[in-house]
């Protein structure tokens, strides 16, 4: 069964990395009880001073876009706009399968 | 616990894209086995004709490493030359944690 995969780059505010991090570590955590997220995984990158990155898998687009209209949604959105600089890449998947996915 | 991510695009021959990606997904069913693998998505995207993404969460890197060495891996690899064109993005990256890993 297909699901919806993201892939994204959040630019840190220089210096903010470690602290934007954690807001999405928190945000990974609230996605706990979102129904429909199956991979919510928050990276950094050696090479990558300013870069937070996302890799997502939801049971679909619908899933995902619901978790957006949260308000613990919103309010982790109006905590990082302080500490985000800007987007890098982001890329809409269709997820085929894999190990680690149900 | 800090793991080892990757996000990786593999270019397939015109035409061969599903060929590969289902190829790879052969790969996620036999990382099934490997020890300290957590997880081995295959991704598509409509907007990328010859594009196969994969995003994986590894222990470690010498988990990883030693998947590589794997006669299993070697064969896959062999398997897949015919069908890849060149390679993409390619991310290391740390992976701090998040919903869907352990």
């Amino acid at each position: 069964m297909e699901k919806f995969g993201l892939i994204g780059r959040l630019i840190a505010v220089p210096g903010k990395r470690d602290e934007l991090a954690a807001l999405l570590l928190d945000a990974a955590a609230a996605a706990e009880s979102f129904d429909g997220c199956e991979l919510y995984a928050v990276h950094v990158a050696d090479d990558d001073p300013d870069g937070v990155w996302v890799t997502e898998v939801w049971r679909d687009a619908a899933a995902h876009q619901a978790s957006l209209q949260l308000e613990s949604t919103k309010a982790m959105i109006a905590r990082g706009r302080a500490l985000i600089a800007g987007f890098g890449e982001s890329r809409k998947l269709r997820t085929l399968g894999g190990k680690g996915l149900s």
